[in-house]
C-alpha cells in the first residue's frame, strides 16, 4: 500500500518535472528563434499584443470576476481584492503601457564599448538578450503584461509564474500576449505561463541550471526567500523596501515636513514609501521633531518612537526592535533620534533593505557624506523616496526595483534584461 | 557514546561556523571603512603590497617549497607541480602585475549615466564597490595577489579561499598583502584568507546571504558545480572553456591553418585554447580538412574525428559523443564536418561552454550570422580564440573569464567588480 501511494506521488512529481522540462525546452527554442527577429518585428508584435488586450477586454474582465469570487470565498482582504480588480480603465492602461514599451529605443545590438587594439583587432561590446527568464510574482494582473512586454522588447523568452489569486485573469491576459506573438509571426513560446497550481513546479524550474538563465522573483519577503533557498540559477531579488528619511541639522524645516508627509502618506502601500524617520538630536530641542510628528499624526499616521521621541511627542507609542526592521506598507512610521550623520548611516546600513533612503539637509558636506556612505540602490538628497521608480527615472516601464547589487540595481527597465557579447574581428591575427 | 561523538562533531562544526562569521563580520567592517578611503590611498596601498612581495621573496619561495614537497609526496603530476612553482622571476612578475593594477584608472565614482528630469531632479548612476566578495580558486599562487589587488583597486573587501596544494605559498603572499594594507593605513581585513583546510568552511561562507555579496569560483568544473549547489549568495562562474574554430567556406586556407594551429597548440592548457574544429563539408572535397588535420598531427596533436573526417584523414581516431563535450586542455582536438553555418551554430550552442568561438571566413554574411547567432561570451571572426583574455582586450589584469551572462561576461577586470548607485538630488521635490 505504501509503495503504491509512493508510486502515485512519484508519478505526479514526474509529470510536473516533464511539464517543466517542456516549458524550458520550448523557451530555449523560442529564445534561439529571436536571434533572427528584427527590432521592428518585436515592436510590431507588441502593438498586436496591445490590440488583443483591448479586443479581449470583456473576456478578461469575466476571468477577473472568477478570481474576485474565489478571493472573496477565501476571505482576501478588501485592499487585496481592490488591487486584483480589473475594469475597462485598467485594461486600457495595460494596453497603453505595452504600446509605450513598444515605442522605446531597442536595447538589442547597442554598442556599449568599441575600440581597436594595437594588433588591429576590433573589439565591440554589444548588448544581447539574456536568453530565457523566469519571472515569479504576486502582484496585480497588469504585471503580467508589463513583464511580458519588457521581455519581448529585450528579445528574451520568458516563463511567467503569477500568483494563484490572479490565476484566471493572468491566463486570459497571457492568451492575448500569445495570440499577438503568433499574429506577428514570432514564436508563441516567447511568452509562456506556468499553468499548474502545483508549487513544486517553481522548485523544478529554479533547478534548471543551463536551461533558464535568470529568475526574477518580485513579491513578499517569504516568496523571495523561498526562491533564493531553492535556486540553482541566478536570481535578481526584488524585496519590498524599508526606506528612511534622515532629517539632518541644518535643514529647511518646511521642506523636511513636506517630504516626510509625502514619503509616508502619498501611497503607503508601495515599496518606496518611507518606513522610518531619523531625526538629528538637534531637532528635539528646536521642536522640528515634535512638529513633524504632529503633522504626521494629523494625517492619521501612527508613530512608534524611541525614548526621546516619546518624551518629545506625547502621541507616540514606544517602538520595539522589530519596528526598525519593519516594512509597514501602512500608515505607521518608526521615529528615532540619532546623534549625527554617522548614527544615521549606521542605522540605515544596519536596518535598511538597501532600497531607497533620503537625507534632508542644507549642508553640502552632509549631503555628500550621506550619498557616499549609504549602501543602498537609491540614495537621495532633498526629495521624497517616492521618486525611486522606473517611470520617474525616465526608464519607461520597469520589471521591478532590484534590491540586489549584481547585474542591475534599483529600477530595472528593458536594457537591464540584456547582457553583452564581446565581438572580436581580425584579419588573421594569432597570439604570439 | 554516540551522543558524545555527535557532540564533538557539533562542536567542531560550531567552531567553523564561528570562524566564518568572524571572517564575514571583519570583512563587513573593512568594506564599510573603504567608503571613506580615497583612490589615491588604494593606489598607495597596492604599491606597498608590491614592495612587500619583492622584499619577502625568499620567505615566499621557502613556503612554496613546503607546498612542492607536500605535492610530491601526494603524487601531484609534474605539470601541476610546474604550475605551482615560484621563483624570483615569477615573484617579480607578481609584484609588477600588482603595480600595473595600481596604475589603472580608478573605477570607483565613475559616472555611468547622468541627466536631469523635467521636475528638476538630477539623477546620477555612479560606480560603487560591490561590498564583500568571496573568491574561491584552485589556480597558481599568483592568482592570490592578482585577485587581492583587483579587489583593493575596486574598493571591495575580499575573503580568499585558495587551493590546499598552494596553502603555504598563499599564506605567505597573503601576509605581504595584509602588511601592505596596514602600512598604508587601510583596514587589514580588506583582504582575508581562509586558513582552515576544513571544506565545510566554504559551505558556511556560501550561505551567508546578506553578509557576502558575491562568490566568484574559478577552477575545474567540479569546484564550480559544488559552489553553485551550496550557494545562497550570488555566484559568477568561471568555467574552463570548450572553444570552437569553425572553418567556413569560403575562407583563406592559410589563415585557417595558422589560426587552428595557434588556437590549439600555442598554450593547450588554458581555457581559451580551441578544443573542437568544425569544417564546412566543402573542405572534405577541396582537401582543406585533410591538410589542416595533417598540420595539427605534425605538431603532435591527436585528432578525434567524425566519420567523414576519419575517411578524409587516415591519422584520425573515431570521436565519441564525449569528445564534443570535452575540454582536453591538452594536445588533442575533436574534428567534425557540418553541412553549413546553421550546423556549426547548432553544434556550438549545444556542446560549447559559451566561452569563446571563432569563425574563419571571407564571407561578410557568414561572419555576421555567426556573431549574431552564437550565444557565447566571446565571438570572434578571423582570429585565434587565444585572444579571449583581459590583457589582450586591454582591461589590464583579470580576475577570470566569466562564462555567466549576468553582471559580467567574458574577461572581468576591476570595473566588473563594481555595481552602481542611483544618486538623486533635488530641492524639495515631492511626488504628486
Amino acid at each position: 500500500m505504501t509503495r503504491s501511494t509512493s508510486g502515485a506521488t512519484d508519478q505526479s512529481q514526474k509529470d510536473i518535472r516533464d511539464y517543466c522540462c517542456q516549458l524550458s525546452d520550448h523557451a530555449a527554442i523560442a529564445s534561439q528563434s529571436l536571434s533572427t527577429v528584427s527590432g521592428a518585428s518585436r515592436t510590431k508584435a507588441l502593438h498586436a499584443v496591445a490590440g488583443h488586450i483591448e479586443e479581449a477586454a470583456s473576456s478578461i474582465i469575466r476571468a477577473n470576476q472568477l478570481d474576485l469570487d474565489e478571493g472573496e470565498t477565501q476571505g482576501l482582504s478588501s485592499p487585496l481584492l481592490a488591487r486584483l480588480t480589473l475594469d475597462d480603465e485598467s485594461l486600457a492602461k495595460m494596453a497603453a503601457s505595452v504600446r509605450q514599451i513598444a515605442e522605446q529605443v531597442d536595447p538589442i545590438g547597442q554598442l556599449i564599448e568599441g575600440y581597436r587594439r594595437p594588433n588591429g583587432l576590433r573589439i565591440d561590446k554589444r548588448r544581447v538578450p539574456i536568453g530565457v527568464l523566469l519571472f515569479i510574482y504576486e502582484s496585480r494582473p497588469n504585471v503580467t503584461s508589463d513583464a511580458a512586454a519588457l521581455c519581448i522588447k529585450s528579445s528574451n523568452a520568458v516563463i511567467l509564474r503569477g500568483g494563484k489569486e490572479a490565476r484566471h485573469s493572468n491566463t486570459a491576459i497571457a492568451k492575448c500576449i500569445r495570440t499577438g506573438l503568433t499574429d506577428s509571426g514570432l514564436n508563441t513560446d516567447v511568452v509562456q505561463f506556468v499553468e499548474t497550481p502545483d508549487r513544486t513546479a517553481v522548485g523544478e524550474l529554479l533547478r534548471m541550471e543551463g536551461k533558464i538563465d535568470l529568475a526574477i522573483p518580485r513579491g513578499g519577503e517569504s516568496l523571495i526567500k523561498a526562491v533564493v533557498q531553492q535556486a540553482h540559477i541566478p536570481v535578481i531579488k526584488h524585496y519590498t523596501g524599508n526606506c528612511h528619511v534622515y532629517i539632518a541639522a541644518p535643514c529647511d524645516e518646511q521642506m523636511a515636513l513636506d517630504i516626510c508627509v509625502n514619503a509616508k502618506t502619498q501611497n503607503p502601500a508601495v515599496c518606496n514609501a518611507a518606513e522610518t524617520l531619523l531625526f538629528d538630536q538637534n531637532h528635539l530641542e528646536n521642536g522640528v521633531l515634535e512638529r513633524i510628528c504632529q503633522a504626521m499624526a494629523d494625517r492619521d499616521v501612527e508613530i512608534r518612537g524611541d525614548q526621546e521621541t516619546c518624551k518629545a511627542f506625547a502621541g507616540a507609542k514606544p517602538a520595539t526592535e522589530e519596528d526598525w526592521h519593519a516594512e509597514y506598507l501602512d500608515l505607521v512610521v518608526a521615529v528615532k533620534t540619532v546623534s549625527n550623520l554617522d548614527g544615521a548611516v549606521h542605522h540605515i546600513n544596519h536596518y535598511g533593505s538597501k532600497h531607497t533612503d533620503t537625507i534632508i539637509t542644507t549642508s553640502v558636506q552632509l549631503a555628500d557624506q550621506f550619498t557616499e556612505q549609504i549602501d543602498s540602490a537609491n540614495v537621495m538628497v532633498n526629495c521624497s523616496t517616492r521618486f525611486s521608480d522606473g517611470g520617474e527615472y525616465g526608464l519607461g516601464a520597469e520589471i521591478g526595483i532590484s534590491t540586489d547589487k549584481l547585474h542591475a540595481r534599483g529600477p530595472m527597465g528593458a536594457a537591464d534584461l540584456t547582457t553583452y557579447k564581446w565581438i572580436v574581428r581580425g584579419d588573421g591575427q594569432i597570439r604570439q
